[in-house]
């Protein structure tokens, strides 16, 4: 078999098997097959688009590359969830705890920031010693003593997507919907776990803005899932406005800590318990999606998803009093607000550029190798339908350097248009793929 | 600028820029500009295409990577013919003393034989002595004394487009019509010359098969040469049976020779005289078509063709008495006749299966390792159309390594075929862009 002709078979709009995929991706991440075939290949993927089992096969190829986890000697079923990435999307902070209070294992592998989108492993490094960077022994152990750990990407897990990422990022071959669903899938599927629910980002902060697309990523990565063998669900979620009202990762960990003492911004604690519901109920822990969301309402109200949170920062090093004293987390030395020119109601919060506000006060990451500032970010005071009066605040900055504040408050004044009348935003979660 | 807007922006179907496309080729040929990129745009222009004024920008930075002769210090009009390839196809051989012994200069760049198809320069390299590798300034005298220098492609011409074929050929990205023309015609705008005859062949041993390809080739190449300033033909010729009776390098240089002193077979010298006509006519040597054909006849006629050809090679280093006593090229060992098995007409002589077992013989090489035996080859007894009675022989295998010989005899059984009436083949010339 020789690189240059599964290129062509490609290029010519043919199906390639199994074999051709498994040799090529194995190939290209032990350097026998170099990045120039690489790149030609995944451009020709981005015409000639790729079939259902030719997706699984790449997944399944890519996963081989590293290590898959088998956690089978952990008692109970394994579940994840999986966001495509928003604005103050912090649920995994908050379902995580409450399902695995719910008596579901869950080996969380998260990702970082990049752009005007935040990363679960940020918001966790803010939190005074906490350690993102277990050993996979070192997860194993927290799972069985805690169902729960959250850790970042490690090289044993999908090497191949890695490379080929970095390729990608460099040849203009990232928007693919076949290798986004692949790469995402390549490293969730070797979590060693028995379902996955995907929290599939759509709107204006999101990495796919139109519901079309954003479905089309979510039905591809449910093909992938149970062609793997896996229970999976998606769920098309907004991110037209960012979700909760804090953007930025030490104010996000203590929003994600408000909501699970029952005090969070309503959207938050809607969508993480509908997730965290959707867990259960794909693990099979609860006969229905009704019993599942009182049994999350439960975790949440009784203070045991808390608890959870509290025991898995301890275990994985971390000051677990920033559940009590959320003054703890590192803080800020200025705040800025912005204030409403004119009153009414809040018609739209442009959410990407809400993100890109924030990165550019330093809680995202402009590039790879950016270094964030965990107290720096922005809190919402107002969402889209809410009524605002002139002078009063629709959000306060959380400033370190004021170098980039004046770009970033100007980015925040265009984001945010207040009319005198505004619609109610839409429901959160926009459609399900069950 | 970055390379992978570049590549977004052709992948996006936009249009580049002049600058874009510079900036690609020549950071590409100094390595600042990776492969993976290079392969990766290369496979975006073969599904998006490039408008004539994105090939003519490619073709000008191609040949700015390298040096472009200058040769305006000969006194008279720079002329050159160029084939895509075919079988059997010496007219180069045959044209370029016509053409400088009716008066114009013929600064030839040619190239060698791959798979089925030759090449001019190992064709050339069958005559004892002959180099076909002087350096530009040995080039500049032998045009200067002769009109006609005859070489190939040196390090100095063109270097992008060395590189970027090589990385085409892995990669599958070949067959795109652009990237194609402005291959060639980077090589051939870098010859200081003032006008260009294209013969685009097409067939079953060409290249392009269809029709509707070569035309489309042709005109792309048309396009970018009056873009660049000069005076461009393109001939659209029969390649569906091989050109002339010979195929094998020294066995070429023999019918050619045959061809310059009037005993050539019809079609080979009809092909050549018609290209070297319009040589004549583009360089504005004769005041028509008519006259120029008239011309270039006399020069066969008279003998002045030969001479040119004697003196070419002799001020090439090799030996000129080829001309006059054929046995001093290498000849093979034996002789090997394939026979008719029924009488009829001959229908087809497929074009291609020929190429491919003069190749098998020797004669062309397997890969651009593969070396070459000049003595090797066919010589065809008939063509398309001629009467055959059952055991007479098609043609005559000249052979030096039997190894093969057996697949070689299979294929040419099989491309040759005899039925009871057959058409005459159609006109060697299809069509002419001018």
């Amino acid at each position: 078999m020789r690189a240059v002709d599964v290129i062509q078979r490609k290029r010519d709009g043919r199906e390639l098997t199994d074999d051709e995929i498994s040799f090529f991706v194995s190939g290209y991440t032990r350097g026998a097959i170099p990045d120039y075939q690489a790149s030609a290949l995944a451009m020709a993927v981005f015409f000639k688009g790729m079939t259902p089992s030719e997706t699984v096969a790449l997944t399944r190829a890519m996963m081989e590359t590293g290590e898959v986890l088998d956690l089978s000697d952990l008692p109970g079923p394994k579940v994840d969830k999986h966001s495509t990435g928003g604005v103050g999307d912090k649920t995994s902070l908050i379902l995580a705890p409450l399902a695995a209070a719910c008596g579901v294992f869950v080996p969380m592998i998260s990702g970082r920031g990049l752009g005007h989108t935040g990363g679960t492993l940020d918001k966790l490094e803010s939190i005074p010693g906490f350690r993102v960077g277990l050993s996979l022994d070192e997860f194993r152990a927290a799972l069985r003593k805690a169902r729960l750990g959250l850790i970042g990407q490690t090289p044993e897990i999908a090497p191949a997507d890695r490379k080929l990422y970095a390729l990608r990022d460099v040849t203009s071959t990232v928007e693919s919907r076949p290798l986004i669903a692949a790469s995402i899938m390549s490293k969730k599927m070797a979590e060693g776990i028995d379902a996955l629910v995907l929290d599939v980002k759509t709107g204006d902060g999101a990495f796919m803005k139109s519901f079309e697309d954003s479905k089309a990523l979510a039905q591809a990565m449910v093909e992938i899932g149970r062609g793997m063998g896996k229970k999976v669900a998606a769920l098309i979620t907004d991110m037209d406005q960012p979700l909760g009202r804090a953007v930025g990762n030490a104010l996000e960990i203590a929003e994600s800590v408000e909501t699970l003492k029952g005090r969070g911004p309503r959207d938050l604690e809607d969508l993480s318990v509908e997730l965290a519901a959707w867990m259960l109920s794909l693990a099979g822990v609860t006969p229905s999606m009704e019993a599942a969301r009182a049994k999350v309402r439960d975790a949440l109200r009784s203070g045991a998803g808390l608890a959870k949170l509290r025991e898995v920062i301890e275990l994985q090093g971390g000051d677990p009093t920033v559940c009590d004293d959320p003054s703890r987390l590192p803080a800020a030395r200025e705040k800025v607000d912005l204030r409403a020119e004119s009153g009414g109601r809040v018609a739209r919060i442009a959410c990407r550029a809400v993100g890109h506000a924030a990165m550019l006060l330093g809680a995202g990451r402009e590039t790879v190798d950016s270094r964030i500032d965990p107290a720096v970010g922005l809190m919402l005071h107002k969402k889209v339908g809410d009524p605002v009066e002139a002078g009063e605040p629709l959000l306060t900055l959380h400033v370190n350097d004021r170098q980039r504040l004046d770009e970033s408050l100007g980015l925040l004044k265009g984001a945010i248009r207040v009319e005198r009348e505004a619609a109610a935003p839409g429901p959160l979660v926009r459609a399900v793929l069950d």
